[in-house]
């Protein structure tokens, strides 16, 4: 193969069945939630660092060292498979997540990691030899789902969240079993620092479904990527006071199921006013008997604007407007009490990558087929931008739907992806 | 000892420190939730068909029997401690529950168990002779707080729920752990057939704490109670769309939380305009993902009224305004249904069996310290009224606090309601 002395998008191409063939073929670790006839017609259930977890990222390691790479483990259990160019340096990374939502998709994250085995396959298979390394990584517990913290593994490596809180985060479900004693269990806890600073990659590129109905809506086939919105998340706890259901008058009840009933009622009113969002995806309550009213509830709060200062403004307001629900006619009052869990800021991904984004993607589709757009959703590459150039690539899932089992994208749409992921790291490379 | 042709209130008399010593001595199978220093200063937590279930119903067993009782076991494992009187026929019981709430006291169910043996005991050690054999009766499951299904053994035996039905209802927490399972368990699935045919009772009378702040408030100390009020459990499932926190804006969501946080004001709401009450004490989500809105919540609804038709009317009016809330300008509606758990329709307790508890009462307080009054709890006392003429004890507990570790009662105001139960069972013996 003739090179010139840099790369052309679609000089190289991916094969559209290889990759779908393998998306949906791993997906058998941690199938979940029929929802049609056909064998692809499942959801996923592939928490994090649980035994499915381990079997994929078994996968992972035995495929791209097959496809010449060395695998790097690091302390959170992240993933760098690395494909050695001709000079040395930091690797340009394919990244995203094979991890997914209790009640997830074939696609969120795993799109992302398939089409970066699918880009190295094709190169490898090409015999092309990239001018820097280049890395294919697996990031851990991108969801939050089962320890609460979004970009858990890529948040650690850019710097954002230290090691030890990292490590201590508890099973949402499980206390006691932590992220720390899930990556032993499992046998992924590496050896090398999670830190940029000590495994550094060059640039990190990304192709995940939107999550969202913009591009589908307008016939779309790729969105650029130009950043993620800001959120935040909290653990709330209300505290009451247990107490007999027949017997206490409503005036005499400290109850935090009603207390609880009007937050959440608040919360949404004061997103919506602000065009933000509000969502409670977790909720628990004490001791949960029939004719107790409880004395302790428990729940999280994911709140999301584009823009931080009216993030920070919608949180103050919630605070301050939660606190005034409390002050009931009752002659007892709960108290509530927010941990703060994670806050993402708005990210801002690196024009040179996103130019290399556009780029791919104008030499695969039409202008009238590619968006510039930000994302609602928060993805590794919010977390890698922090501290290396980074972009995203988009492409349309059916009906805006993800965690959900029905999550879905077409074959070509997938395929698609993959290419011009390909495209924009070797474009970025050989510059 | 000599003996007239009937029973004189106070001519025998129970021992207050037994009764106490006793009553906090059988604590030690549950203890749970320390409130205070003193050795009595805890909760409980001992659970229907629990081991510490089964270890003081060992005791309860041992102990009557020493007392010269025969003791049965139905297929409800309800245990029947008998004494045999100058003439054979129906017992005239008196009886109350071992089980607790989750986070409950030493007191409710308890006292009504431990005066019934004391009274025994008194009986025991004096050689009286009751005129028809007499019973010491502990109802299985009473709280309803592990099958959800209140006065569980004493419905079926007065024949207000089916054994069938009662032996498959399973436990709150751990699905596929059945009453008949556990029972079995324990040992306490006897032979007896769990039925007033079968196993009749000539009467039965209950001391139990008020539950409710009216005694304490007015400085009185022993109520007469004329019946309970009416109340219903359902569990109400509302199934919405899991969809993605951070991308679905608030118009494509299905989103069960906000519909059930506006459901469950709207029940307070319906309840406080009749002057009845609603209550839920168990809530469960799923999937339970920070960044998931969830597909499915589930929860409780117990509500209250003195009066079956208004208490009726209060659950067409939910069920009306309930479908109404889930009409939201969303693209995408939740929908809901309602399984029925139970129906108790109010009690109105036996004349003659009220008015030997009020004879009894005003022979050890003055008037003004009685009251008739009506339980806004539920008793086995309530179940059993409605085939054997049946009267209820209320003493005062602090604060009317109850379902909650530190509900508490004087050892004065136990003593007296023991020495209340004994002699007004011993007076309907005895005409
Ligand atoms: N892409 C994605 O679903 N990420 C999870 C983090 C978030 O909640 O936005
Ligand atoms: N007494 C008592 O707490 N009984 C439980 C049944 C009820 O919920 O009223």
């Amino acid at each position: 193969m003739t090179l010139g002395p840099g790369y052309t998008p679609r000089q190289l191409q991916i094969d559209a069945a290889r990759l779908n063939n393998t998306l949906h073929e791993t997906c058998k670790w941690g199938c979940a939630h029929r929802w049609g006839d056909r064998p692809t017609e499942t959801g996923m259930c592939r928490l994090a660092l649980s035994d499915d977890d381990r079997k994929v990222r078994d996968w992972f390691v035995g495929e791209t060292t097959r496809l010449g790479c060395s695998v790097t483990v690091d302390t959170m259990g992240n993933l760098f498979a690395i494909r050695a160019g001709k000079q040395g340096g930091a690797p340009t990374a394919m990244g995203s997540h094979l991890d997914t939502q209790p009640t997830g998709g074939r696609y969120d994250g795993i799109l992302g990691v398939m089409s970066a085995v699918e880009a190295l396959r094709t190169i490898h298979c090409a015999g092309y030899e990239t001018e820097y390394p280049i890395a294919v990584v697996n990031w851990t517990n991108e969801e939050g789902a089962r320890f609460s913290k979004s970009l858990h593994g890529s948040d650690v490596w850019s710097g954002g969240y230290t090691l030890k809180d990292a490590h201590a985060l508890e099973d949402v479900a499980r206390p006691g079993v932590t992220a720390a004693s899930e990556l032993e269990r499992i046998g992924y806890d590496g050896g090398t620092p999670c830190s940029h600073w000590n495994n550094p990659l060059a640039a990190h590129f990304e192709v995940h479904i939107e999550q969202g109905p913009v591009l589908e809506a307008h016939r779309e086939r790729i969105g650029v990527v130009q950043g993620g919105q800001a959120y935040k998340w909290f653990k709330i706890r209300i505290q009451g006071r247990d107490s007999h259901a027949g017997t206490t008058p409503f005036d005499y009840r400290a109850d935090p199921m009603q207390a609880a009933a009007r937050f959440l009622l608040m919360t949404h009113d004061v997103a919506r006013s602000h065009n933000g969002l509000a969502t409670t995806g977790i909720f628990r309550l004490e001791p949960g008997s029939v004719n107790t009213i409880p004395n302790h509830v428990e729940f999280t709060l994911d709140i999301r604007h584009v823009d931080d200062a009216v993030l920070s403004a919608m949180e103050a307001e919630m605070r301050a407007r939660g606190e005034g629900l409390l002050q009931t006619d009752s002659r007892h009052q709960c108290t509530m009490t927010w941990e703060f869990l994670q806050d993402n800021s708005a990210t801002h991904f690196n024009a040179d990558c996103k130019a290399a984004v556009k780029e791919a993607a104008l030499a695969s589709v039409s202008p009238a087929e590619v968006r510039e757009m930000v994302s609602g959703a928060g993805h590794d590459s919010c977390a890698t931008s922090r501290t290396v150039p980074t972009a995203m690539i988009f492409v349309p899932c059916a009906g805006g739907v993800s965690h959900n089992p029905s999550e879905y994208a077409t074959p070509e749409d997938c395929a698609l992806g993959a290419q011009v992921l390909l495209d924009a790291a070797l474009l970025y490379d050989s510059r």
